[in-house]
């Protein structure tokens, strides 16, 4: 297998992007991202999307947004894992680079999900859990993240303050994030006086809806120095894998295992562990999904993950700077973008590009993208080479 | 790259499946290919699928099916490229075998389509087409493909009754095919008197709406004769391409450039012509878009395709057979499903397994898959070793 860089990012403003089509909100990252890396054609990509059709009534989304893009005929493929199709595509991308079909590989995520009312917003992202068994119940996303919540609280004694300091954290570092979609502060008492959406999880432990999308391009890492000025990052370590689509059917709710073993993958092949990673962004969709995935990372022990945010371990000057982009929570979750848009933030780390978000000496960074309530995850982990 | 084989294939019966879910039509295919390639477990896998969010309210489908297969935590993608969402799955997890990643993968495809009304279907598999510019003003595919229709007679004297030949040839085939929809014959005369559905094109013009799954196990080659008893037939070609989305935008809609492409990418990898291919099934959604097809793919000179199946040149005991398993028209179309049932068709008729559907001394096979009104397509070579 070849060695595989990233030598490109791109990412717009996210937020209510209501003068913007789908096809524009992707075309505008994807070009930022080939002018970044400095080359002057792709030979193959892959798009992100969750939900195109019941979103904006569009699916063939590849070779929508290659058509768009001005790259016809390229090779051009979505792919969906719910909420870490972003995170997918990133993969695909390394595995046709890393196989040597393709040299010059972008890879992207999209969404638009302000077209359509919160309500049918809520049933679309629904439809990442199982049909069958959670959702024709009547059971939507902030249902079964406030179940996991719940047995996490029960198990190990986690508060609901704890809960806020991830919402605390996310947001003090959105702030500093030009393209984040809530760029202000928030208090635990501002989260916990919030609406309660559903105990015990309130409006401000709840990533927002966005529209919004990232790109990357990557090449062989051998011929990464021909194209960009700027410093190439090597993905080191990729892994995915799948869980239990519902969350009856697991062991026990309160532990992501599909993230355990994709970060586990991750580790093995870059021959790295949990101590070895300067900086990491998590899909914290909820508050409580940080919570668990820093756990199932290794970044905190088995029902731990609470201390972390309230203890400032997992802020941009703690031990493992955690969501220094500002997460799903504060930039906003375009839920096809969101996991190439963790790699972004990880390549602008490493590269020292990320202003006043920057982590001191960041060599290692991961991203964890993880779709429904963690029956996918999808891990990267990237170097400076 | 390493070399890639086809060790194991499944796929059910197709039609009007009322009594089985999404995942119950999958994962009996799916069983059915990991039986047939005698292996004990999978590495990974891809699941082509165009619209379960539309049709079913069921995205999600990568983890949903490993997690029904019993096979999680393996990683599981779904893809789509609308209508060749199924041939994309299998190119997938071809690279991903050829990059050293996994061994053993699965590749399938699987639509349930019937669970909504036609209108209903008919809009979500117009979510193929430009959402912006075509659907919005009332066009859906019958329309599309009539304008092709339409074209095609215009500049090349391509009869309704040429049009009526595909489907009374592949109507003859796939009534020796015991999983096909519809298998009966049918007669020029029958097809000319069906319903108008959108001038050219009659009823028995258009394939159907079925419910069906398949499913492909893919190995390298060096490692093939360890797991199969039967005959491991190589993948020697793989092409994608793409192509405006919208009709109006190509320079001759008459012309299938993405199919073009893509059969040259993969003539190319496999150092072949289209007189060395002994069979091929064909994406023919449409009686017109066969002739289109045989043309882009070099088995008919450009606006001869019409001839082809009223002369008898593409029947089984033709000079090249195309769409012996019935085709999309017979056999049906379960649009994720369809491209990798189109491998299956060439593997059984490789391994001399076709029946009474057998093209004699058939050593090397070709499919071709297509998305919406071409604008992507997907090409597989495959032979015997």
């Amino acid at each position: 297998m070849r060695d595989v860089a990233v030598i490109g990012i791109g990412i717009n403003k996210w937020g209510e992007l209501w003068e913007k089509s789908l096809r524009e909100i992707f075309v505008e990252a994807a070009l930022k991202a080939i002018e970044d890396a400095g080359v002057d054609h792709i030979d193959s990509m892959y798009v992100g999307n969750m939900s195109g059709g019941l979103f904006v009534g569009q699916e063939h989304i590849g070779a929508l947004m290659a058509d768009y893009l001005g790259v016809t005929p390229i090779p051009a493929t979505r792919v969906e894992s719910a909420c870490a199709s972003g995170g997918v595509a990133v993969r695909q991308a390394f595995i046709e680079i890393a196989s040597g079909m393709s040299d010059i590989v972008l890879a992207g995520g999209v969404e638009k999900m302000l077209d359509v009312d919160t309500g049918e917003a809520t049933l679309a992202l629904a439809t990442a859990a199982d049909q069958e068994y959670e959702v024709y119940n009547g059971v939507t996303f902030p249902g079964l993240y406030a179940m996991i919540a719940h047995l996490h609280m029960q198990k190990y004694g986690t508060t609901s303050e704890q809960l806020a300091a991830v919402a605390v954290k996310n947001h003090r570092n959105g702030k500093l994030n030009p393209n984040a979609q809530f760029p202000f502060e928030v208090t635990v008492d501002q989260v916990l006086n919030s609406t309660m959406i559903c105990d015990p999880l309130h409006l401000l432990d709840c990533s927002p809806i966005t529209d919004g999308a990232a790109a990357v391009v990557l090449c062989p890492l051998e011929i990464a120095s021909k194209f960009t000025g700027k410093q190439p990052v090597k993905i080191t370590g990729v892994g995915q894998a799948t869980d239990f689509l519902a969350l009856h059917q697991r062991k026990d709710p309160s532990w992501l295992e599909a993230v355990e073993k994709a970060a586990n993958t991750a580790y093995k092949m870059a021959d790295k562990t949990p101590k070895d990673i300067d900086v990491c962004e998590v899909h914290d969709c909820f508050t409580i999904a940080e919570i668990c995935v820093i756990e199932a990372l290794g970044f905190a022990e088995k029902g731990k993950g609470g201390y972390m945010a309230a203890s400032g371990r997992t802020a941009i000057d703690g031990e493992i700077p955690v969501n220094t982009s500002g997460g799903l929570k504060a930039k906003g979750h375009p839920v096809g973008a969101t996991g190439t848009a963790q790699v972004i933030e990880i390549v602008e780390q490493l590269r020292g590009e990320a202003g006043d978000r920057q982590v001191k000496n960041a060599r290692v960074g991961m991203t964890q993208n993880m779709g429904g309530s963690g029956a996918s995850a999808v891990c990267h982990i990237l170097e400076v080479v």
